[in-house]
């Protein structure tokens, strides 16, 4: 399940986004990458303790608190300090896998990588490549989204970032820990409450039958949801 | 979970069955019970191999093929032949476990037990006591229904029949293994299934909504369903 | 499952718990409902944060701390702060659904209703109305201890409380999240943890077979709970 | 997991296979389709129960067994028997549901359909329009491909056939039980096998690796299959 | 979970497997086995089709029927008919995988091999090597068992037969498919079952406490049991 | 899965605890049983708040963090603040079953035990008797280790501690809960853990193979780890 969420961020919050990280100290992304990722891995980022990450992460997450949809959809128990990297003329990030257990900086914390959010801080029209390129068994697919917009996906596929051959691309990123580990679960709950809401502009809040869904639903988060 | 389901028998049904238990050579009910449960079982019943108890049996299935309660509450697998039992004044079952796993008489298939049904084949008014009394921590439900009426419930719970202290209690009891093995998921599906029964009187089939609601009812099934 | 614990407050604890709430400051119920059930929620409630909700949780705290039949029970991981409600006479809560997932007042924290818990904090001969109404399918079970009584029942079902038409009603409720989040798994391990309860009572502790069965509830425990 | 399987029938199977249909009693395809979906339904079938279809179907039958990259995507425990169907211009297949339990035809027995699998018995280039469509939350997929290749995926989806503006289109279509039921464990055993079968490459069978990795393979089927 | 059966067969039904035995036509175990175990395995068999082993099939089939225990630990659902094979000076079969899917001989069923029981047929006076080694982490664990009993373990291991240097080993082996998938799961109702057997030794079998210990073995059954 | 670990302390860890140990203030080991367990409990411990246990409790965590045996097999969340015990000439540890919760002692926090761990601190040419006896329905394991090596094993199996006849046995001890519940599904990672190593001690990190399983790798986790 991908899902596209536009204008999870407004025009404000990405110009201010992108003022903070311009007068940012860009650092080489193979910092914060595995061994194994290390060698695919070629981008720049802003250090994760920096004032300036710090400060643009709570943008972000301030951003992700307002929108039902990434709540829905990711149902996040717990997320990862967004990381904002960048990657200009030559940059890639070739085909890797994201480690599951992540260490949450600062804390003595850890957090399950279930699902992967990147909002994307620069329009198409600034840069040629840099598609995040999803791989499955039926092929590939490339997703390239307006400034302000997020995809969000889960963080079990081989993934990249195709090298860019113009300007530069400019984005956020970060894991969250789902209260629903498995997918497949976590899907069927996005269907059922998209399916409540649309039922619910037909039907007043009080019919029974509206009543009994709300019921089916918070009955199933209660059989998988882990808190 | 436990359904009462008014008429699933026909009174011309039950009159037959009536009709043909009437004739028929009753025998003590421990025959059919395990070591523990002889001790506390006294009731007369109708050998399973014969002619009468096959044909009843039939009367009985082609009624709940026919019963769009009974298949969504219990979500048949495979059904045990279905036994007529009787207590007459003095007779009673005492509380009881019931054994998970059950052999399908003249084959050599096993059932798991997951839900009771007793059909009732005598009104109320012909008899007193015989209630049928399923125990849980909270206390004892007492259910006595009308003959044609059925009560449905798991094979979980220790259960008991009151004694007959006036006139005599007919009635037809047999075992379905569910297709949905966890009695939660079970009443999961069938609140689901009766919430968009009722959405789909107010809304038309061909609605987005109605069509998301029967696809994850669909994909729960697929999710739970054993087969 | 629905249990009820005599006696889970002392007669003193009542009556603190009364002489303290007389003198509150009693607040409309729906300043703590969702939009779905405020619509049909008329009762008083203390506000959470006050000095009197605060003591006299804690005093519930205490005797949940010291009940093992309700920590068997419930087997509770978190529990949400008591509230304290009163319905006068024309107040109900009509049916409704509780939410899944809680916030804990003054933490960052959430909680996963899974159990409930009513205590009753007047006797049934001081008001009438006022049942706490359980449907399920079966019909709708009913539920009014004397003072100091509680009844814990799954956070699962379509609950009420009836229209008050003589004195007054009060209680606290709360809900907590178990170490179990399956109810079916939950029941078992109370039955299991009350069968091995009177087992040692007939046989020594170092008996193997009681040794033996501890052994089996312990790793029964293991398997489930999550902590 | 949508998986393309390249040539799953040789040239001299599709041509056998148009030339039985050509000569074959085409029905409208609703015969066999529920309320719901059939008012979405246009196109044409043969009749199940015909000699054409039987003969046919056991040609597809002998293809998948053959084929280890159907197998190990689709673990199928039990096969609905292959249908054939034809989209002449104009017709189509709405967004629909498919149910998740279909009886066997001819037996008594049900199948749950977990995977989906068509195989293209026309060329792209007969026919314009009659992709088949699998709707996600991130979009539409659309796959169309040269005759006598297949697609296997998941039976969970909302999904649809284009209307054809030009020729005519052919395909096989059915429905498997896997011994899978989750599709998340369904893949994860796939790309283990294809990870084992790359080793097995470059390391010989008995390097205590590739055994260790076969003996993981193995007691994952263990712990996840159903048959 | 390894469990050792003492005297599974008689001395009887091992003199009569000697015998039959001793008459048959032995041939390479190769045969049976995948391509990747034949490159380790050096014994004799019967052939799976010959009289002989169809006749000292049913013998072991008998004597497991009759087994308790063997009943309450593998909880078979479905057996794979029992092979007879032999090793001689110099035989052995290296370390090797077991396939978790097999086929039924003569059937077109299949089977998930959970359960690995051997019978020894001689006695460990009879032959000097021929040990049966269970490989986990731990280290190895070596069986070698007088004529007529039986070792029952999870077919989840690497093993092996030590290579015979004196005499010769004879034994019977089967897989079987359980009604309990998950091993851990299965050694629990095992030592369940075990601990109300000893509860029943010294307390009445209406008593209320085992009563209560057998429903909830029941209904762990129920909750776990595939068939 | 017992796992045994070599040199998990460097001899001068060893030489350190023993000192430390040698000027510590010994109790009775009754302190932390529970009233089961109690009864066949004689040993001697240090207390668990004295500056000594927690000065070596850092040494024991220290040496935990830089093991990738350890942290492979057990997949530690939090671990139980090691404890220091002491079997002199008469002492044992009768058979008994570890409680499935404890408190961790100095927070309001609860811990599931898991997985046990003893470090030996004295070598077995010190002491007579002291073997770690591990019951199960194979018979039992014994386990006596050289100082500085440590014992890894599910804390499910009955156990027990057998009377020393010679000398003086020192160790630490600890329960572990894992990020992994299931102790079969904690095996089957630390085996592909292994296996995925020794790939790559043959095959290059950025092998498509070698990416491809350790993908699987992090995808199982993410199936199955709780934090
Ligand atoms: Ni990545
Ligand atoms: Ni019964
Ligand atoms: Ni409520
Ligand atoms: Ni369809
Ligand atoms: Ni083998
Ligand atoms: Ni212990």
């Amino acid at each position: 399940m991908l899902i596209q969420i536009p204008d999870i961020l407004t025009p404000e919050e990405v110009a201010h986004c992108r003022a903070v990280l311009d007068a940012s100290p860009w650092v080489d992304g193979r910092v914060s990458a595995g061994p194994q990722a290390a060698k695919s891995k070629f981008n720049l980022q802003i250090p994760v303790e920096s004032r300036e990450a710090q400060e643009l992460g709570d943008v972000i997450l301030r951003a992700l608190g307002r929108n039902p949809i990434f709540n829905s959809a990711a149902m996040p128990l717990r997320v990862l300090p967004p990381m904002f990297n960048r990657y200009d003329v030559g940059m890639k990030f070739g085909a890797h896998v994201d480690g599951s257990i992540r260490s949450i900086p600062g804390t003595g914390q850890r957090l399950r990588a279930d699902v992967s959010t990147t909002i994307f801080l620069t329009d198409p029209a600034e840069y040629d490549g840099g598609e995040l390129v999803i791989e499955d068994a039926y092929g590939a697919q490339e997703v390239k989204l307006p400034a302000g917009h997020a995809v969000v996906y889960p963080a079990t596929s081989l993934h990249s970032v195709n090298e860019i051959t113009r300007g530069s691309r400019w984005g956020s990123f970060f894991w969250s820990q789902s209260m629903i580990r498995d997918q497949g679960q976590r899907a069927m709950l996005y269907d059922l409450d998209m399916a409540i809401m649309a039922t619910r502009t037909k039907l007043p809040d009080e019919d029974p039958a509206v009543l009994a869904l709300a019921n089916v639903y918070h009955n199933l988060v209660r059989s998988w949801a882990e808190l």
